[in-house]
């Protein structure tokens, strides 16, 4: 494994040097091999944990205590993959601003269990989604039970690929997709909804297009 | 069909009346019919299009320009439903804050091509998604072809249903529930799919649920 300097690390990783070193004191980042009393060689471990860092700072919007217990899971060889994963992801949802409907809440835990999801009770994603549920009623754009099917369908098939290919991951690799993976993945699924609806309402309900 | 007075306008649509009168006034909201030389009386399309109106501006985010335009859109009947819904989805999607790559651009077209979707080359949609895919990239989250694959699946799966949703809807309606259905269900689909990832999480990684 080849080795690195203090400036080749904040080059690969793209982190400024100051910053780099207010994680090594903050405890973030492990300490390189120190090779004299005031050198160190740091290796591809230290550029994933930047990764890491800055995928939960700069993309998942964490605070420090945040990032913290991340790390903390990712380091604990005594919890799996799955805690590192929900660790990484507990603060992607907004948290809701105010209280969902019990009605929605009751609508998403039918959901969770006719889909036999193992989820967290009434969650951080679940109670997003029961709000979520909430806004489109108070529109009089109450989703429909059939429309709520087809979109978790959608969300499944996603998902199913997504985690898919966190198996080979280490577990830095993983926690770092899992922000990056689904914070930045998100424009690319909604815009393709858009392309999507223009391209049925065309068939649908174009005139126009009908003749080409 | 029962008519109304300003007061109970406003009070179906949730629009303050000087906010409705200012809409009179812009010629956004058509007249009501004359009972004297003060006063007036409205039905229920003048309901259909404040509500119109405020999911563009409130939830659309859309200029009063551009209210405008989709306006005129919904009034000329020589438009078809698809260009009325495409004026209405025009401002949905970001504008991207740079140009995107060629190599992102000729992915979304050979995307659109290879499923033969009828959609504006080059248009808003295409270039925001052009753009998604180079965020990915650069943060080192590449999506291959097959992810991207799933994802305009899901897409597609998602819009049939909505889409279809509006078959039977008035020009009005159809248009009031593009915005709002699109914009406000957005956070219903992302929620979804991270309690997919959640559940599959779980499922694939995680030692204590094995025991349950």
């Amino acid at each position: 494994m080849s080795v690195m300097w203090m400036s080749e690390l904040s080059q690969r990783s793209g982190v400024p040097v100051p910053t780099v070193k207010f994680y090594l004191r903050e405890k973030l980042l492990q300490s390189g091999v120190a090779t004299g009393a005031t050198r160190a060689v740091y290796d591809e471990s230290h550029v994933d944990r930047l990764r890491l860092i800055r995928a939960l700072v700069d993309v998942g919007g964490m605070s420090l205590d945040r990032v913290r217990a991340v790390i903390a899971a990712v380091d604990d060889t005594g919890r799996d993959l799955h805690e590192v994963l929900a660790s990484a992801h507990e603060e992607l949802s907004p948290v809701p601003e105010r209280e969902p409907s019990a009605e929605s809440r009751d609508r998403v835990a039918r959901l969770v269990r006719t889909r036999r999801w193992k989820v967290t009770p009434q969650g951080r994603h679940s109670e997003a989604l029961a709000a979520a549920l909430d806004t489109l009623e108070e529109a009089g754009q109450g989703l429909p039970d059939d429309a709520l099917t087809t979109y978790a369908d959608a969300a499944a098939l996603v998902a199913k690929g997504e985690v898919g290919s966190m198996s080979g991951a280490s577990r830095e690799g993983a926690a770092t997709y899992a922000v990056l993976g689904t914070v930045l993945a998100e424009p690319v699924l909604l815009t393709l909804r858009r392309l999507a609806h223009e391209n049925l309402s065309s068939r649908r309900f174009g005139r126009a297009s009908a003749r080409s």
